[in-house]
């Protein structure tokens, strides 16, 4: 595959010191902006930035005198220019968008920087689709960093996923020119129990000298956190309150505060800078997740600074937080994340520094956006066939595969069902007493069926419960293979045929989400890449995202963030109940439950 | 050569946790201490420290929970547990001491971590000594890391080392276990000509993903410098004032600010923080280079601690100075420099964070000092006899060798002299007419004669020129094997026969320091490794050279820092004037300069 190979500080040493010298014109001079200093902590009046090779060669001010006849001059009238916005931890898969597409989409908001782990599609292809989305990464004109993903399955003995990652996976992957770490350590427990995977994979990202990505998903700041901690994980994106944040810090990881599509995590950290006067040094803005809809409408990392702004925090110190604080962590001070002599020229150029408007994108030195505008090209990596044909369905469903039978002669059964909490991501445990219909149990009110339909290996398995909160209504079934962390196929509905209906269109697309009401179609988003990602751009799987979810609205669903709900009803590590392949799971205990108890 | 295998935190993660979930018990409890969190930047009542493996474990309000019957308690009883001090920058050769003997020395003054450029033995035996010292230095139970020396020579064609570092060297180098990047590149001039040498070090160093150390003596912030900081190294200890200390860090440097035996940077830059208030995630404390006399009298980084602090720094910023700064330039944030999980269990008690008692030293979880005394084994290297016998001269000298012939027929003659100027680093270049005596040009007042005695090939070159400004009277003269930077051997005196006298003394000795008055050694300090070292304890050292400096006074000499002012005479890349083995050099300008005008 085609790589970008972008030169290397030392590659063009001779060439930026010629033109920090005076010696050689630069290939780009940024005239008269404000430097916003992230190193000192500054805005310096009346500077300009020299850029050569698509590296700073020097901030001076008046680079006249390494301005020759060819170089390009950009005049900063007066603006600020702030390093380019790193994205500290996201997963590209939740735009529903390819590297390239995402980057396109994200670029024009001043992202020129992501660390990115692609656990998604590692959960459906394993090694080889880590390495896809890592060679298309590479291609792009901006930075994007892969965290080679630690655990899949996330929830070992409680799911079968496309494929796993082993230690030596991992050891591999830290060879890749574009792996920055690894990816969030969410299996908690196990490291803290020394599982012996677990640490194996976190030893050879620290023999690469990498970054061991955290996921510290409890309450729990006791013990358990504190065996977390040895283990070796650096960072954490999962505190929710001040006191996570403040923990994290205190214990040498760094705390990265996430504001997401549907994570809002800024606000309750952040006061353990603005309010209790921390260092600020070892707090990071990320995003995680940001669906295709945030991208087109709201921003990106733009979006979470003037958020973390809004929440009182000082400008310079949340730019900080989304530059030289993240590229610091991931041990890339000197290539990125400041304005300084050597580093990638990714630079913006914005009129105030809280509203933060972005008016001109540089990365690498080119004009990449400009006033919201996409003008760079984006490199489609060329997709394999194992990447585009991923669902793999053991038969054509019928209706017969979602039926749950009663006990014999039955005429109600009680069942554990999944309760969805609106703006939650944990579910609840709930019981219920349901009609039987033809030695059928049925949903009746507000529950309805889910089936978790194996895609990966084409088994035919079908993982038949009840799910309560949709509010669904009428004969519609509603499928998705984009269903965490194992992706196989998520289907709700309230009727048997639909549900067959929607499931067998995802497996003749390659994979999407659908939804079905009395036998017809009413949207569908094609995901042709693993079942997870479009390489369409974000304008056209937003509309389509909307389309969908306007389609749930009609058929009674009023819940904020239902597909993201959806989404993740197979997410076996979070509480309390959860569908996987292999039956209904107490995300409580990680044990096994009945459908219906006897 | 024996090396410590100090085991890495992936080698231990699985006791670490253990210990912090409360399944094992700690090898060592600190119990009851104010955390100083060097992360955080707070001050934590309250806390327990437990260590296991050299590590630490967890930092927890209790640590009963993990301390078992054998676990050793260590009271804190309320007093400021503080991270282990780390010396940015230094050259363990300024001690005359081996590092063995700089360890212990420095040990009880709470220094635990050394980022060492032994500079000084790579121009007298090259990357062999540069070995000889990383072998020793990981025999240590304290952290010496070492910086691969840039610049053997230093001025290159205006002097010849014993041995040259070469690229290929620095590339070697890099692939040691103790080596954490390149020592400060001094050849500034070099690097912003983008010398293909010097980048080929930085390249080295880079794509080893190690740490450029720099040197820019040079007061212009101009293009010269951004060519500088353009070539890639990432600090500098060379600032003297505000504005130097305020352009390294804007652009994209750390500022080291050293508080040497004889360098006193602190005070003049530090308000660079305590007035400007720049962020001082950037600034370091470092000593570069320290005597004997001073780690005996004095102290070490305990005393740049405490200045820093007297000079209005809040004492929490320059404990991060001293420490997690430090750690974070190198890359070792995680492995030194806080107290926190997974790190080396550097600890010091100490009952004020203002005058700093140091009270109690712990290095990798064990006790190595305690009330200022060392308590621990710091074993010593063997050192070969290419170590031990490096005072070639060609022949026994006599008093023909220091003779400077006056032009056929005159009675005075013109010369260039070296003027030491008190205080300062930079000599004057002077000129006086000295009167001749027999063909012979002779010192008078002040001005007395300087030879460098070439001592690493055997050539028997005598170099012979003149100095002002030690204030030696009577017939007296005073050599060193220490002789800054190529380390040949520098004679100072009033009279040719002592100046024969103390050259060959050292020849017998094996290297150090002489000084001969009528015919008699009035003092001498032994240097027998490489020239410049002694493995005798640090007091023994600090005595004989105090000794030294009576002497010095004895004969004359009133000058502060009399003997560094000696030794640096052949420096030739400090301004104006030095001597070489190749002649008088004119440092303004790098080119040679006539000892006699003609």
């Amino acid at each position: 595959m085609t790589q970008t190979s972008f030169p290397s500080w030392p590659d063009v040493a001779a060439d930026l010191i010629a033109t920090a010298a005076g010696r050689a014109p630069a290939d780009t001079v940024i005239r008269g902006g404000k430097w916003v200093n992230v190193h000192s902590r500054e805005v310096l009046d009346g500077h300009d930035i020299a850029i050569t090779a698509g590296r700073i060669a020097c901030v001076v001010p008046d680079a006249t005198y390494c301005t020759g006849p060819d170089t390009q001059v950009i005049e900063a009238n007066g603006r600020y220019m702030i390093p380019g916005l790193c994205d500290a931890h996201m997963h590209i898969e939740s735009g529903m968008l390819t590297p390239a597409e995402f980057a396109r989409a994200v670029t024009p908001h001043g992202t020129t920087s992501m660390f990115t782990d692609p656990h998604e599609i590692a959960n459906v292809l394993g090694l080889a689709g880590v390495r896809m989305m890592h060679d298309e990464a590479l291609m792009q004109p901006v930075n994007i960093f892969t965290q080679m993903p630690s655990c899949a399955p996330s929830a070992p003995g409680l799911e079968t996923t496309g494929h796993e990652i082993t230690p030596d996976d991992v050891a591999e992957a830290m060879t890749w020119p574009g792996i920055i770490g690894l990816g969030e350590m969410m299996n908690f427990p196990g490291v803290a129990a020394a599982d012996p995977k677990m640490l194996a994979e976190i030893a050879a990202t620290q023999a690469a000298g990498k970054t061991v990505g955290g996921h510290y998903a409890s309450p729990d700041l006791g013990p358990a956190f504190a065996a977390y901690v040895a283990g070796g994980p650096a960072d954490d994106h999962e505190g929710t309150g001040e006191a996570d944040a403040i923990a994290r810090v205190r214990q040498g990881m760094r705390a990265m505060m996430r504001l997401g599509s549907a994570w809002y995590d800024v606000e309750k950290q952040i006061t353990a800078i603005t309010e209790k006067g921390l260092d600020p040094r070892n707090f990071i803005l990320c995003t995680d997740d940001c669906h295709s809809g945030t991208l087109v409408n709201d921003g990106h990392m733009n979006r979470v600074l003037r958020h973390a702004i809004a929440c009182g925090c000082d400008p310079l110190v949340a730019l900080q937080m989304a530059t030289i604080n993240t590229a610091t962590h991931f041990g890339l001070e000197r290539e990125i994340g400041s304005l300084a002599p050597g580093r990638r020229a990714d630079v913006i150029l914005t009129s105030d520094l809280v509203t933060l408007p972005i008016e001109l994108v540089i990365a690498r030195g080119r004009i990449v956006a400009e006033n919201g505008v996409s003008l760079a090209e984006f490199p489609h990596y060329d997709w394999p066939d194992t990447a585009r044909n991923t669902v793999h369905l053991g038969h054509a469903l019928t209706p017969d595969d979602f039926e749950i039978k009663a006990p014999d002669g039955a005429n109600t059964a009680r069942a554990n069902i999944i309760g969805v909490v609106e703006n939650q991501a944990p579910t609840k445990a709930l019981k219920a007493d349901l009609p039987v219909r033809d030695g059928l149990v049925d949903g009746t009110g507000d529950i309805c069926q889910i089936a978790l339909v194996e895609r990966h290996r084409a088994t035919g398995g079908v993982t038949n419960a009840f799910v309560s909160g949709f509010g669904y209504q009428g004969r519609m079934a509603m499928a998705s293979t984009v269903a965490h962390d194992s992706h196989h196929m998520i289907v709700v509905g309230t009727d048997r045929a639909q549900m067959a209906l929607a499931a067998n269109r995802l497996a003749e697309v390659g994979g999407g989400i659908t939804i079905f009401r009395d036998g017809q179609e009413l949207a569908l988003v094609e995901l042709p890449i693993a079942g997870l990602m479009s390489d369409s751009p974000a304008s056209d799987v937003a509309q389509a995202a909307e389309r969908m979810m306007q389609a749930m609205r009609d058929c009674g669903c009023s819940l904020n963030n239902a597909y993201m709900q959806h989404s993740l009803l197979a997410l076996v590590v979070i509480p309390e109940l959860r569908i996987s392949d292999k039956g209904l799971v107490d995300v409580r205990s990680f044990e096994p439950i009945p459908v219906l108890e006897s």
